[in-house]
């Protein structure tokens, strides 16, 4: 008979998921209210009720726990509204799927417990290049990447003209409503977006 | 005779040009080197060689001092450059127009001198709502008036549709090249913001 390894008993392991839960959100409310630089280990220890080393074991540094406390958020949010983050609807009619994509952003940049966060750590990055280039790369850009997609999609279908470049024509819409949000040039609702996609599919130039 | 009123001799003057000048370096680089929320009046004060009460008999708070420098530097720039700030070239040719000047605003944007105050002033605007809205009412909307009033030329000349909204119309090439560079989404050119300007302007639905 083979030995086998040694695993957790399934009390081990709930207690292991209580805690991870309770130090994503001991993270993501220190940030939202100190802010990324006063954030600390030992605070997001001291506000789960765990122990140091239980953080050190399992992340490299906070900004490691703040990024997956942060997609971890995504992913309930998204479990919440219930559908799995990606892909991007594809009806076939590419301004509808958009609108109503960015529509769902508009709620989501707007829902407070999301908003608190994401500021910080956004407001963090524009400073903090490393950091920024780390959210970046783990948060949105896999976010960007669906529109791309889409976009692909839309171009095969003959909706998007062929030389256009996806990456940077999701930035029509994606970037002003993300600029309206983070410097509060503007107000933000689902009227605003859905002119966006307009513009940005028909142009501004008459046709 | 009537008798004038007094004014400062032109040795007071030149002096306070001096401190004024000296005030504004003073807090656009220790804003620069230590952040917004480290920037005190003291430190000002204590790097332009001036007494504290001289940075109170002109201005209100840090961020009065701050959002004025920053304005400083944009008019410095815009001098160096051999012109003012606005209006916007308005040669007939709407693409050219604002691609021309979306390429200075890239110069400026990689410019270090410019980037350092700016990142840290964006920076806390993402998380004081009020800092964040006078950076925009006093420095970014005022720049922006000028893609409308741009963008209302061109509406009358019949290169844009009758029905576009410039203030919204404006933010698909701006906005875009604004989150490059507060959140490094990607890279900066004249070859990206060319394109922004094609893309906008002609849509990306095919025609």
């Amino acid at each position: 008979m083979v030995t086998q390894p040694a695993r957790p008993a399934p009390d081990t392991s709930r207690r292991s998921e209580r805690s991870r839960r309770a130090i994503y959100e001991a993270a993501l409310s220190l940030v939202a209210e100190t802010g990324y630089p006063k954030t600390t280990i030992e605070g997001i220890a001291a506000r789960a009720g765990v122990g140091k080393q239980t953080i050190y074991r399992w992340w490299g540094s906070k900004a490691d726990v703040l990024l997956e406390a942060f997609l971890d958020l995504g992913e309930q949010a998204a479990e919440a509204a219930g559908h799995t983050p990606d892909p991007l609807p594809d009806t076939g009619d590419l301004a509808a799927d958009l609108k109503a994509v960015l529509r769902a952003t508009v709620d989501e940049l707007l829902d407070p417990r999301f908003e608190a966060p994401a500021r910080a750590l956004t407001a963090e990055g524009v400073v903090n290049e490393p950091l920024g280039r780390e959210f970046v790369a783990k948060l949105l850009e896999p976010q960007l990447q669906l529109y791309v997609d889409r976009l692909r999609s839309a171009q095969r279908a003959g909706q998007l003209r062929p030389g256009i470049d996806p990456r940077i024509a999701l930035e029509l819409f994606v970037s002003p409503l993300a600029q309206r949000w983070l410097q509060y040039t503007g107000p933000i609702s689902y009227d605003y977006t859905d002119t966006l996609v307009d513009y940005a599919l028909y142009g501004l130039a008459p046709r």
